[in-house]
């Protein structure tokens, strides 16, 4: 079977996720967004009423995308959850190299520009963010019944703090222009849950 | 001595500190900063070529206002400098409260928006958060030396790595409306440097 033709709606999703990450939301058009997908902006109206609608498409994509990424990564086939859960983090470090607008995340640069004038905008935002963040709760709970890690934090807590990271790791990239900061950021937070866990790397 | 009068060139950098807070730096116009300072058109060009240099000019400005901020914190007279960098954690852990944009970045907010396509504001946002986090620097060495704490990490990481936290828990604040899954994040930021520090909280 040839794969399935690109759709024109999905050409302007990959050209939202694609133009956004680079330039912002507000900053971009109607226009240039037709132009990076090459259809016209009747298409454009035909499957999107407005940007906005286009930014709420884009920022479920982008949930869809992350969570088939990451879920079917190699690490998955770990045993043991709390490897799953390392793995997790070292993948998400190793991939902060190259441009930053290639491994920025575009719910988290939508949601800064759109947070108190477009809720539903902001909606999708946190839709995107909780709903790949939380798909870490099993596995940090099911590594905490394992190996009988107790303390004073949720689960679902620590996962959102590895967003947090994560999305503040962006934001020292995008003002050095360059990944070291954030990977060093990544490094630390493996480092702590590497101490939650009682699992410190020899020289930690 | 009556207090200095505000003049046009502070007002216009105050309305940028509140207004892209709120709505990003793209969807505020110098009609609105104008509007918002109080101030007309004319004075705002007198005082700035264009939005860039003012927002240049307001990341400066930022960076000098937190340093004062929370250089002349309480939790600065702590003898002990690991109670004071624990003391500002826990600061701006508190911090985390209210108004989503009174307590959120505006560095942060216009470097995702403007790190592709305007260098020299971006250039100014990462003077901003460097200029800020690289404060915590002595504190954190000296921290080090008298509690004997070593590891594969360096001072300068760790203060880079509290801003990544408190920038991602921004955008959670952001994303979510509230401060909740913000303050959760920085309480596992304080855990983390309380564990590294060999200081746990008795019920960590």
């Amino acid at each position: 079977m040839a794969p399935a033709k690109e759709t024109a709606r999905e050409k302007l999703i990959g050209a939202a996720v694609k133009v956004v990450r680079e330039r912002g939301f507000n900053a971009t058009s109607v226009d240039e967004l037709c132009r990076e997908a090459g259809v016209t902006k009747g298409a454009f109206f035909h499957h999107f009423p407005s940007k906005t609608d286009l930014g709420i498409a884009a920022a479920e994509a982008w949930k869809l995308h992350a969570n088939a990424l990451f879920g079917s990564a190699p690490y998955m086939a770990h045993e043991d959850p709390l490897d799953r859960f390392l793995g997790y983090l070292e993948f998400r470090r190793d991939m902060l190299t190259g441009e930053v607008s290639e491994f920025t995340c575009l719910a988290g640069t939508i949601v800064q520009e759109s947070y108190e004038t477009l809720p539903d905008l902001r909606e999708a935002c946190h839709d995107s963010i909780w709903g790949h963040a939380l798909t870490l709760v099993p596995d940090i709970e099911a590594a905490r019944a394992r190996h009988g890690i107790g303390g004073a934090w949720t689960s679902e807590s620590l996962a959102l703090h590895t967003q947090a990271v994560l999305q503040g790791a962006f934001i020292l990239a995008k003002a050095s222009h360059g990944a070291a900061a954030a990977r060093d950021s990544a490094d630390h937070l493996i480092r702590y849950v590497r101490m939650l866990f009682n699992k410190p790397e020899k020289d930690a």
